[in-house]
């Protein structure tokens, strides 16, 4: 029958399409993929399962990546639904799914939902002003990579916005653990809009200790957004030096440097100044 | 009470989220914007009634811009609704009417849904991987503007995609019945991947005759996309040549120039070929 890809939007259960939730009510079995993104703290599946009226089941990422022809069995016969946070094309898992389907002669169909990508603009900064969106990623004491700097300042110099998603650790284990292959998994952790603003500022200051002329400095505005669509988002608009030091809640959060601001969008960030 | 601004995603009346749904149901007056999209050809406002079980009250280009105490009135003691196709924050419009809210102490609350920024994905080009969006406008006679290609070039500099997004002409005077202050209005009219791959090429060849390498030529190749998320969505991977003679059917369309282009996206991409 129909291999559904569904996107749930920003998490919460009203955030699916009706399409979407007339395709998941439609299926006899429904995956929810949890691993590329926020479940293990925002969604809640047994509020998924009150909409659809049926089961709900998670999908680790041995399951998605490894076990697709489990996901995918007798979807030529009978409806079956992934559902994905964000759109089903944020990740390339799930573009693998649709090429599975399609090798199998399996029958696809997406329902899109929004991502931050689109969501981002609740800030002020227009869509159509950002260049390409970066992924910060949480340091260790030996891996401190910022190859995505370059990306960032190619952006301001063309005088682009840039949206940085902060890192996600779901599921990943310890070192020991992951040796003695005991699927014991450490607690979820969400970068934080103070870490990477933190992060931001380190890897400018480590510019200038070459010589180079960051792209920005500590005193650079910046745009902090946590929980972007739900009742308590939070946005704020500061300097990455205060940006560090603030706290903006529970995640997820990500963070905007804003390149060559127009008249109406600085108004709607002064409407966030601390 | 609350002013709404809801998103309606790509244009049908089920790719509204549960949670819009629930809030226009809420309202005393829902105003559909009817100009910055492609109201005119798709979306049925008798469907949207049908599922609201209220009034929806189109809302022109006057009223959104010169009117919006008109639509704002009473929204400190009921609930109103504007509904815009796409995100509500697609457009500076709307973020015109959040200032207003914040002025006039209305809360204001955003239902976020997709645009084609983030539902581009479909093609198999990853949004990560995408640089500035750009806008295609239709030529004329006399007013050939270019400045897009100049971005289009910085982005394949970098590797990066570039989403197109293809004039729009709609509730258009012709020079005649704006002097005459007639509001008559020309029918709408879209381009098509067909007439921009075809401006694209012109733009290319009057660089070439200039003495300047072009930052792509007819034999690049480009994707086409019509109807993203509707029932017969269509996706083509073929030449810029090609694609200035392929009839992609009704609107709206868009179109990709993609970068550098990793081996899944390939592969998805070659699912498309013409």
């Amino acid at each position: 029958m129909v291999f559904y890809l569904i996107g749930l939007g920003l998490g919460d259960v009203d955030d699916i399409t009706v399409r979407g939730l007339k395709a998941a009510r439609s299926c006899t079995r429904i995956y929810l993929e949890a691993y590329t993104s926020i479940l293990c703290y925002g969604l809640d599946k047994s509020a998924l399962e009150d909409a659809f009226g049926k089961e709900v089941i998670e999908a680790d990422r041995e399951l998605v990546e490894q076990q697709s022809d489990v996901i995918l069995a007798g979807a030529d016969q009978e409806n079956v639904a992934m559902l994905v946070v964000g759109d089903p094309f944020g990740a390339t898992t799930h573009t693998d799914f649709v090429l599975r389907c399609k090798e199998k002669n399996i029958p696809v169909k997406v329902v899109h939902n929004t991502t931050i990508m689109s969501a981002v603009g609740c800030c002020g900064l227009q869509l159509y002003s950002f260049g390409e969106t970066v992924s910060i990623v949480m340091w260790t004491d030996n891996w401190q990579p910022d190859s995505y700097y370059d990306r960032i300042k190619a952006n301001l110099q063309r005088g682009l916005h840039t949206l940085c998603l902060l890192d996600i650790k779901v599921k990943e284990q310890s070192v020991e653990n992951l040796m003695k292959k005991r699927k014991i998994y450490e607690p979820p952790r969400y970068m934080t809009c103070a870490e990477a603003a933190a992060q931001l500022i380190s890897i400018a200051e480590r510019k200038k200790a070459l010589g180079e002329e960051p792209a920005y400095t500590a005193d650079s505005m910046c745009v902090g957004l946590a929980r972007v669509g739900w009742e308590d988002q939070r946005i704020v608009y500061c300097s990455l030096r205060q940006m560090a030091e603030t706290d903006m809640g529970l995640p997820l959060h990500c963070l905007c440097i804003p390149g060559t601001v127009h008249h109406m969008e600085m108004d709607m960030l002064n409407t966030f100044r601390l």
